[in-house]
């Protein structure tokens, strides 16, 4: 059995964290948890992965963080973190190799205020969909989408930078941009047609190794989403 | 005039940052503000305060934080940071006397944890008083509020410890007590009584020299909030 198959209730606990290594716990098409397997991945952690089945969550997951959320980060110490802001900077703190948020004070907080205003955008990529879906009329909502996304462009024509942190890849280009990669699926992608810079560090961003080795290919996640948005989601779909 | 009065639409723009000062804008009332004004006083911080009328905000104060939001820190270089956890943040990594933040990533990650748990207890604080003045019956709020308050309790006698960070006040205290202090304005004082160790928590913290420099008397709290919920809240009242 494949380990990326999905653990639901009833299922046997997984063995403990190897030592040298920390484990997520995941759902292989969470935007959330895509957060923190881009940041195990950037910096070349070692780590193993429990995807969960969170339709039907194992007890023993439930054990360990009683919220039942991905990600959920276990060291071998049994120290259990989650949130995935939390979690990235947890990751970034105590692994030093390739350091993803910037060292100095009021840099680190830039990154954690655009993070803030990112936190709402994200309702759009649910609701947007969830109410086409519906039959509603979602115009008033991809015009308030656009908007942010304006917002988000003009930030980088101000910076005169590829990435939002620099002409480097940083930790606010990576917890935003599971988001991004999903929208082909939500029908969004034409929300970028007016925001060229934001367009282009979407283009930038798929070429990154790291969000290469943690995405899936757009029939597997359009695959996915059909079962999720027909209320059966198939967390094990493309395996 | 004392500088404590706030600014309003209008009103002259405050001169620059004083070299060695960090400045904050705030506004008296804020149980958000009141966090980086704990942070500030508990370490010592040089600072100055800019209270700002919430109703009628200043242009030059939308073009420093065109979110206008309190509590917002400015630095001399003209730096400014915002988000009452971030402000927080920023000031116990930059000032480093009186550490707040436990130094290990895990023991961090943790009160991030908390903070993250609490946040979803704050709108209580605000749902509870409006729901009652339209006449409401808050009973079913009021007792899903007394369960998040075991949990905390839980907390701390699962810890053993007086306060949420180990035995002296750490970070985690500071972000949560604004809340507690307008408790009894608030008529959710009763919410406490069974929960005893939660209680003592908020005796403990009664008598904390920079919880006792940062409030106001019960009276002007309670004049004050009643200026608020009339839709008509008086910024200066007690001044």
């Amino acid at each position: 059995m494949s380990t990326e198959k999905c653990f639901a209730k009833g299922s046997p606990a997984p063995g403990p964290v190897p030592k040298d290594h920390i484990r997520i716990y995941s759902m292989r098409f969470c935007p959330f948890a895509q957060r923190t397997r881009l940041v195990l991945n950037a910096k070349g952690i070692k780590h193993d992965t429990i995807n969960i089945n969170l339709k039907d969550k194992p007890d023993w997951f439930l054990e360990k963080n009683p919220l039942g959320l991905v990600p959920t980060l276990e060291t071998p110490a049994g120290e259990v973190i989650y949130e995935s802001p939390i979690t990235c900077e947890y990751l970034d703190e105590v692994y030093p190799e390739n350091q993803l948020l910037p060292s100095t004070p009021f840099a680190k907080a830039q990154q954690r205020m655009m993070l803030e205003h990112f936190s709402k955008v994200v309702p759009y990529f649910y609701k947007i969909p969830t109410g086409r879906n519906k039959g509603e009329d979602v115009s008033g909502l991809e015009t308030e989408l656009k908007q942010k996304f304006a917002k988000l462009n003009e930030d980088l024509v101000n910076k005169k930078t590829q990435f939002f942190g620099g002409d480097t890849i940083t930790m606010i280009d990576y917890m935003m941009w599971p988001f991004f990669e999903r929208l082909e699926i939500f029908e969004l992608k034409h929300c970028l047609d007016s925001t060229p810079e934001l367009k282009k560090w979407t283009e930038h961003m798929s070429e990154d190794p790291t969000v290469k080795a943690t995405r899936h290919s757009m029939d597997t996640y359009k695959g996915f989403y059909k079962t999720y948005t027909e209320g059966n989601p198939n967390y094990d779909y493309g395996l």
